[in-house]
Order: structure tokens, then sequence, then C-alpha cells
């Protein structure tokens, strides 16, 4: 027998989430049991809500940004025990047998379960996300919160964090990289500081005057206004990588040139297509590449984690409630929010 | 003293190059002066004769495929001597100072020379290329013909060679590794046959089916009608590499989906902007990258021509004469060419 998990859906294109409950499947052998203590919120969850995709299942349960408590555990768990501090993020399962999964990128694995909206792959329902008070999660892709992360501030590295710090680690920034980062949001803030922790020299590039001052505090060496053609000029073949988190339409083209020979454009949103559209000489003259990158894999993400807490990293975060999701959205929807919203999951059980 | 020499120029936007004669600068201490034996046509030749890039300085003497014997050599030249076969591409000259020179990646210098319609950096004097007896070009930027090379057919290896080579062996290609070519041209069948002597499985892409024969001659494993949705379908994530050897505007999303997790598109041709626009989920989604090419350095440009001599590799050519170079243009703009000209260079001394 299982109680209902509470939880808040989105039950049609648009509507905010709302108070619902399921019933949770029989947890399985391999099952971590985690009630959950914190979930940020990305972007995404608004995607999903909006139906921008086309993909959404209504009732969506959104959030893949999870800190929780172990309450249970299956009999085949070797890893976690009761009372561990644990975190999800936006895979729940995978193939676990394909190249991909054996590599450990099950992120790339074609038959990945993404942690809402996504289909289990035993019993065929339609997964449900973090904006609840508990999860059942596979031990494979649960990592463990090391000591000295602070859980609320945690909780947006298993997407913002993971996203920024896979490409940057898989291209092997090091001291003495020169690294640009492009958007300084949930995402971007992140890519800031885990290049800083690399050794890097870091550039932001902003759109806007007015967050100069704000990305030197966030650890930036320089910033360029991209309006600012001089500026932008000036920043020509400086910088070995570009980190690209802005999540809408923009054009790639003035910063493809601020790469030198053999630089490497990081790309993490999803941008179909990307328009305007790119200019190849720059790639050619100079063995410039773009290169796309998503969240990362289960042990990417327990080493990202790791050094988070290694090098005292965490995300800046607002604190709310479950009930003032609404409000969070359209805050994010202004961007206003510095830099993610977390929800204090405790909001849902005080209901 | 020095005599003109005699080449056959294009003075104006669209004219068939034509007998001209331009008087050399005096050889200088670190000059190979060569008498040119062969000159390979490539498409750029078109380009600029035509002026479709809008740069070019007229009259222009095109080519940048050059096989020549070495008549003279200045008293700083220590590795060539008269009587030497060399070859000549696209560049002849840079600052030899910057990261770029210091790595021998030349043609990726700020100040590089295009062997025509070049400016020299000593005299300021517009360079040209090898529709001529004749060329002055200082040492660091000859090679040497190996052995074993047959000097016609080699020609081509100084742009179409080393175009296709550079980003194979940039990325590392090596047995067991998938790639496919886009394009069967002067650059594309090059592809096919470095990807095979790398040690890859090679699919050729093509439009018509009538070159699935032809393909499977020239050494791919795999031939894929790309007209034919089904066989797009069916080579979907298939693919290590992509080699893009298409010249001019062409959709690349149906390739880009062709390739595995952490693929690479080596893309070569200078298309701008890349239309239609590339859709960025293929790349985030899989980890897969666009990288952009140009030609090679001279340390791999000779490295090349070693590799063509050990693995048996040249270009298939129809030789002509420098009196129909117009004719040749002709058939070049309907791709009527198996798959590179090249010119005689006795020709131009019978007149």
């Amino acid at each position: 027998m299982t109680t209902a998990t509470r939880a808040y859906a989105s039950t049609a294109a648009g509507s905010t989430p709302a108070p619902w409950q399921y019933e949770p499947r029989q947890p399985r052998p391999d099952d971590v049991t985690i009630e959950i203590l914190y979930c940020g919120v990305c972007h995404t969850d608004i995607h999903f809500v909006d139906n921008d995709w086309g993909m959404t299942q209504y009732p969506v349960v959104p959030g893949h940004e999870i800190i929780g408590r172990v309450t249970a555990v299956g009999a085949d768990v070797s890893n976690f025990k009761t009372g561990d501090t644990v975190g999800v993020g936006c895979l729940v399962d995978a193939c676990r047998e394909c190249p991909c999964c054996e590599k450990g990128l099950e992120q790339y694995c074609a038959q990945g379960v993404w942690t809402y909206n996504g289909v289990d792959r035993h019993d065929g329902k339609v997964t449900y996300g973090g904006y609840a008070e508990g999860i059942l999660v596979s031990e494979r892709f649960v990592a463990r919160l090391p000591d000295g992360l602070e859980p609320a501030s945690a909780a947006p590295l298993l997407c913002a964090g993971i996203t920024t710090y896979s490409p940057l680690r898989h291209v092997g920034v090091k001291p003495g990289d020169t690294v640009g980062v492009v958007g300084m949001g949930g995402l971007g803030h992140m890519g800031i500081k885990f290049a800083k922790a690399m050794g890097a020299e870091v550039t932001l590039f902003t759109r806007s005057q007015s967050k100069v001052d704000e990305g030197k505090r966030n650890g930036a060496d320089h910033v360029v206004v991209s309006s600012d053609e001089q500026q932008m000029q000036q920043a020509a073949g400086s910088l070995n990588y570009i980190l690209d988190t802005a999540p809408v339409e923009h054009d790639l083209n003035p910063y493809l040139t601020c790469l030198n020979v053999d630089g490497v454009y990081l790309l993490v949103g999803q941008l179909t297509p990307l328009n305007p559209p790119i200019d190849a000489i720059p790639l050619v003259l100079g063995r410039r590449s773009i290169l796309g990158s998503a969240i990362g894999g289960m042990p990417e993400t327990q080493e990202m984690l790791d050094f988070c807490a290694e090098h005292g990293i965490a995300c800046d975060v607002e604190m709310i409630n479950i009930q003032d999701i609404g409000t969070a959205y359209e805050r994010m929807k202004k961007s206003d929010v510095r830099y993610r919203f977390v929800i204090d999951m405790a909001s849902i059980k005080a209901e």
C-alpha cells in the first residue's frame, strides 16, 4: 500500500501549478525513496507548463533540481541509506547498456527518461518531478550531497550547475585559458564561478551596461557590453572558449569572432534553429567550432557536486514557498531573479 | 635584371584568363625560384576571376595548386636545390612570429599572404599565382614532392588535398572510425581516399543515384543518396565524423543527425551564412560539434604529401593546356570534371 504523493501540477497549457496528488509506484529493489526538501525552478519548467515544445503531457509536475533526504532504500541499493542527503537532476533512468550509458553519459542515451514528463521504462507511466513532497529514483540516478554544501543553494546545481560544468570540463578548461560567458542568469552566473574555479580568466558578455558591476561581483575578470561595437571589436580573437547560456534566440556571429584560433563555442541552449544563421567563415578561417552540450552524466554530476564542495561554490538563490510559484514564473519571464528560485518544499506539507 | 614572366590573367570580372606578363620581383635570399610544370584548377580560381567575393584585384593570375622544378635558390635557402621538384599551395607568406606561425598553422596567421591576389609583405605588391611559367616563393612556403608521387596528379594535393587531409588528421581519424563525406568533387574524392587510408569506414553522401557506383569505385564502403529519406534515416547516428566538401549553399541539418554522440561535422566550405539555419538540438542533445578548417599549415602540407607517397594516393586529374582554361571553367561550373583539371604548363611556353 502506498499513500498519495502531494505535488503541484499544471493541468493545461499555461495553468499555474496548483495542488494535486498522485499514487506513487511500488518501490523497486533499486529505488531510493526521497523526501524532497528543496527544488530549484528552471526555465524548462515554464516551457513545459506552457507547452512551448508541444510535448507536454498534463498534468505535469515540474522540477528537476531536487535535494532531499533518503527515507527508505530498496534491497538492492548499496550506496545510500536512510537519512542521507541526496540530489536528483534531469534524468531518472536510461537503458544502462548502450555505449553512452557504459561511458556514464546517460544524458545522451536514446532511452533516457526525464525526471518529469518522461515515460517510465518499466510501467510506461508518465514521470512526475520535484514540485512534490517525495520521489522514487533508481540508485544510479541519485547523487550524494557532499559535506559542506548547503542543501537549498545546492538544488540548482543538479541542472544549472551540471549544464555549465560539463562542457567546461569536457573541453578541459585550465589555468591560463580565457573563457567568455554569454548571459548571467541561473546558468551564466554558475558558468562564471566554474570557469574561475578551473583557473580561467573570465569575460562576461552582457547586453546591459547596468550588469557590469554585478558581473564583476560574480567573479568575472572583464565585462563586455555586447551592444557596444567598440568593446566587441576589442574582444575579437581573445577567447579560448565561450559558454553561451542565453536561453532565447540571439545572434551568435558577433561572439564567434571573439574566439581565437581553435576556439570552441559551447552551446547549451536548445535553440531551433540558430537564427540569424551562422557565418561559416570565422569557423573555417580559424578552425573554430561550435559544440553542443546537455546537462551531464551521473558520474560527472557527482564530480560536479564534489567540485562545488571543494571550491565553496553554490548557486545564488531566492527561496520561495510552493504557493508562490506563479509569481516566481512571472518574475523569471522578466529575468527578475538573482539567480535561481528555490522552493522550500516544507511549504507543501504545511498545507 | 629580370625577364618578364609569361602568365594567364583575367583582367576584368568574368573575363577568361588570357596571355599576360609581369615583371617578377628581384629574388630575395630566402627565395626559391620555381619553373612551374603543372597547376591544378580550383573552384576558388573561378570565384576570383568572377569577383564573387568582391575582393579581386585585376589583373589576377589564378592558380594555387602548383608543382614545379627549382631553377635557382637564394643564399639563405637550405632545404632546396636546383633541380628539386616542389609544390606550392595557397599561401606564400605569413608573419612567421605569431602563435599560429609558431605552431606551423600559417594558414590561420592574420598576416598570411595568399599565393594570388595577396599583398606581398615586403614590397606591398599584389601576388600572382600558378597560371604562369614561374614563381618566386620563400623557402618556408615550399613543400618537397616526395619520390613516388607523379607530379601532374600531385598538383591538386596542394589545395584540394591538404584541405581535406588537415581536418581528418586534426580530429584524429583512425581505424574503426566511421567517416561520412558530403560531395564527390575535387575535394570529396580526396576526402574518401584519405579517410580510407587512415583506416576509417567511409560513407559517401551524394544527391544523385547515378554516382553510387562511382562512389564505390572511389573507395567508399557505403553510398547514401541524400535525397532518399529512408536511406538518410538508416544512416542516423552512425558516423563519428562527416567531412562536408560541398562548395555551395546546402542544408546541413539532415547530415548533422547522421553523426553519433560526440560526432564532429568538418566544414571546409566558406559558406556565408549557413542557410538554412542550423538546428541546435542535434548538437546539444548529442554533444555534437561543427568544426571549421582551412587548408593546412606548411608542416602538415609536407606531412600530407609524404602520406600520399606512402599510401599511393593521388588526385584523379584531367590534363589541359592553358589555352583551354575557359572551357575548363565552363565544365567545372557544370561539375563536369573527374575530378580536377590540371594545366600542363609546357603549353604556355609553346606559345
